[in-house]
């Protein structure tokens, strides 16, 4: 660990929209970033080279994309290809839900900043348009802060783990419109369920549907390169 | 999903003394049982051959070696090859402390049971001779079971995620007496820290220290298989 007294903090970082959103946020609120992505099996694979972009052009301390074999357990839409990705959003829990992603994704974060002596762990859950996943809730990350001061060694001896989430409140043009501002160029984001391996997007699933009506409702120009 | 009565649990099986003992408990209670083991760069790695032969023995309905990438973030002494494995228990927590290795480890076992319509969970921590780890405590246990119900669309709508510690309260010699009378075959787990790649133990460090101890003090022959 090294001396310095700038504050760590550990960004989970898919290479979507919103978490480009919050490493840039984060960034601009004087931390030392350490992004971090998984391989886990997601269609959307696009993601992971979106991610490694982000993480160079936000010139964060360090990337790590973590490979997790979760995608073995199937059950998602988004990690099981026999699962039809849909194209409206739907009532209640989406099929493009994996289980307890955020919760494995959180548990990594929180083994990775204990290591780096980092308190904070940034993630870009969203009540607001993902209201379907039961792990993007205020109620879920209250109990996983809970659990975090509980699990390690850092948490008993000094307490103090938070998890931030900027955009937890945030409508998909209120995150579009923070990004912006803080300068994220979102043509190389990829929120696409389906994105092809060079990222192009395919304008019809439910993520897409979601970004679109995001950029449309602030305002501004669709960066997103789709599939023609 | 198939259409069985029968409840189904999730076991962690890092192929330990410990949870041996806990795998053949939660057969004997009449579950069908899942086991789940990791290999995450840990240097006893003949432990995740032990694990399979273990599922093999108690004849479980699957078992699944998830990859997972931890080991990168280094840490401890268990994963990171710069660091001593200890010959002594020590006071506090020991440099054998894996950063919140039981948080990732729980919520993978979460993601899997939710996809197999699963509700128990089964984990080999233990407070007594292991108290040193903050992530082995029945404080932290109960946080987890706590977030199992929030994080999860199984939890959401049903609830009654629960996460058993059968071994928590119990000395190594009781362990080692349970699992006895439960038929485990302990010369096929690996405890040590350090095994060779066959699972022979080196006899010195604080793990076999511990497993030593409970066999003298459970009055039983100690049947691992050591180093010469």
């Amino acid at each position: 660990m090294n001396s310095t007294t700038t504050k760590r903090a550990v960004i989970l970082v898919s290479g979507g929209l919103d978490s480009a959103t919050v490493l840039a946020y984060t960034q601009q609120q004087g931390y030392e970033c350490f992004a971090l992505s998984f391989d886990y099996g997601q269609r959307h694979r696009s993601e992971l080279i979106a991610a490694k972009e982000l993480s160079k052009h936000f010139n964060v301390a360090d990337h790590k994309t973590i490979k997790l074999g979760m995608g073995e357990f199937g059950g998602s839409a988004l990690t099981d290809s026999h699962i039809d990705v849909p194209t409206e959003q739907s009532d209640g829990i989406p099929v493009t839900y994996v289980p307890a992603r955020n919760t494995v994704f959180l548990s990594l974060a929180l083994g990775w900043a204990e290591v780096l002596g980092a308190k904070d762990i940034f993630i870009g859950v969203n009540a607001v348009d993902y209201s379907g996943y039961p792990d993007c809730r205020p109620a879920f990350i209250e109990a996983f802060e809970t659990l975090a001061n509980l699990a390690t060694k850092a948490g008993v001896e000094q307490g103090g783990f938070n998890i931030h989430t900027p955009l937890i409140k945030l409508s998909k043009a209120e995150i579009i419109e923070l990004g912006t501002r803080l300068n994220v160029d979102y043509s190389h984001t990829v929120s696409c369920y389906q994105a092809d391996t060079n990222g192009l997007a395919c304008g019809t699933c439910e993520s897409c549907n979601i970004r679109q009506e995001g950029f449309k409702q602030a305002g501004l120009a669709d960066p997103t390169r789709y599939l023609l």
